[in-house]
């Protein structure tokens, strides 16, 4: 089934829009969790394991997806990625769709090996995760691997505007037509993106642009009308889910409201149980986001 | 000790400036290497490891760098990326720089994660590898953990001109200054590295730029004028090492010529033993590069 469908299902069946950036880091774990551990990458690694199982169990009810951020993973080796495999598989069991955050981005053979890493079926079983998101920067033959993988269900995430600074060196250098990049980047991924588009009338090729920066979400609705808008920066980094209200303009699903430090961390200044805190912030946002309103 | 120093060294003791790409695909292995190995994913890493190993112990007088390719054992999951991970080491045991070609690009704590990854002491001993490729599209601040890494005597090659016909979309999109894309790039790479360079006088903070384009060599050493230019794209992809001049032109370890296919699946096209007939294709082409001749 199209990607894009399968998420604007789970959008009507749940009334949300909310995806929960999973971004473990030792120092900023439950205490109870990092008790007892062996020392080193191994017991770091059950650590995120047991972490973000425990995430999905609190927010299995109030978000659509869960988005691990596959470097902090990454930095543990085999180890992470092992254990990475394994938080994928318990999201989707709890009926989760999983985007795996890789920011992927190379050509032809290695493009297909990215590819087949997170979203072939592995195993003759499920895919790691049902969508990755990737970097546009080497061009539209490199998202070829990547779309044909979108003709077998699974889902794409494609950088346009980033929520970061940094977005300005290259992002939003002007172009002689007077535009900037990320504008071309943007019409690329609707072009790439227009024959992969479901029942919903959403495309399984979605676009990355940050909560930050509401201006340039209005923009890029309207330059990429199929596309699902990936909208990280909610929360910790100052986006407001109320001023996202453009992405969801022509469809409910129409974007996902991404939050990761404000949520999974929110036991650290709430009292009492780690994990009710986090059910708790997940379902305040969820009630915050233009969906859900 | 500063990653340039320590490449010029490398490059200046054995005379040459061949870096060899290690692509292992199942499908082009040696068959003595896959027969007899157990099915899935652990039987291919093996495979990929015995495989990288041989190619290793060929190349090791002829080339100053291993360029393993992250996503062929990332496709084979936490199995590849502790194959991949012991690849690494027995490179540097053999004398070999390594470069990680994963492309990574992300902001703050998840580039710092990707750094900790790649070029961060490991256990106590050393990284995994000496330089890690990265993607510039979410801007300068994306590199900054990276940088810190070089500080520490890690190297970096972020993408400036990638030889793919893709790279027209982005990297040559024409600005209002009128020059192409890819040339920002380039300034901000030479801005963030100038203050990494050694005493041989060239950057840590290298730049990859596709071998299959003379002219984007040429302006890429105008702009960059302390940056080691990785150079892909030689051989299979139609690129001449004898083209790539410009990039030496000041220095003899102002590049690398990078070579993958043409020289790992030699034995494809000789007769004899595959590591005889690897070891051969590297020596033809390491006489073949600027710095040699």
């Amino acid at each position: 089934v199209n990607f894009a469908d399968r998420l604007a299902e789970s959008v009507a069946r749940k009334g949300s829009t909310l995806c929960v950036g999973l971004d473990p880091r030792i120092e900023l774990l439950p205490p109870e969790l990092v008790a007892g551990l062996k020392p080193g990458r191994a017991g770091r690694a059950r650590a995120y394991e047991r972490f973000c199982e425990g995430l999905i169990d609190a927010v299995a009810d109030e978000a659509v997806a869960v988005k691990p951020q596959v470097a902090f993973f990454e930095a543990l080796g085999g180890y992470g990625l092992t254990a990475l495999e394994r938080v994928c598989a318990v999201a989707a069991e709890r009926g989760l769709l999983v985007i795996a955050d890789a920011k992927r981005g190379d050509i032809r053979a290695t493009a297909e090996a990215y590819a087949e890493a997170w979203l072939a079926p592995r195993d003759g079983g499920r895919p790691v995760a049902d969508a990755l998101t990737v970097n546009p920067y080497m061009g539209g033959d490199s998202m070829q691997p990547f779309l044909n993988a979108c003709g077998q269900g699974a889902g794409l995430f494609v950088l346009a505007r980033t929520s970061n600074p940094g977005a300005a060196d290259l992002q939003e250098a002007m172009l002689a037509d007077g535009r900037p990049l990320w504008e071309r980047t943007a019409e690329l991924i609707a072009e790439r993106g227009s024959g992969l588009i479901g029942e919903s009338g959403l495309s399984s090729v979605g676009a990355v642009v940050g909560a930050t920066n509401p201006e340039a979400v209005e923009r890029a609705r309207e330059l990429m009308p199929a596309q699902v808008l990936l909208l990280p920066g909610v929360g910790a980094q100052g986006g407001s889910a109320s001023d996202l209200s453009a992405a969801f303009r022509d469809h409910p699903a129409g974007g996902l409201v991404v939050a990761a430090r404000s949520v999974i961390y929110a036991w650290r200044e709430r009292r009492g149980d780690w994990q009710q805190s986090v059910r708790a912030a997940a379902a305040e946002l969820r009630q915050a986001t233009p969906t859900a309103l």
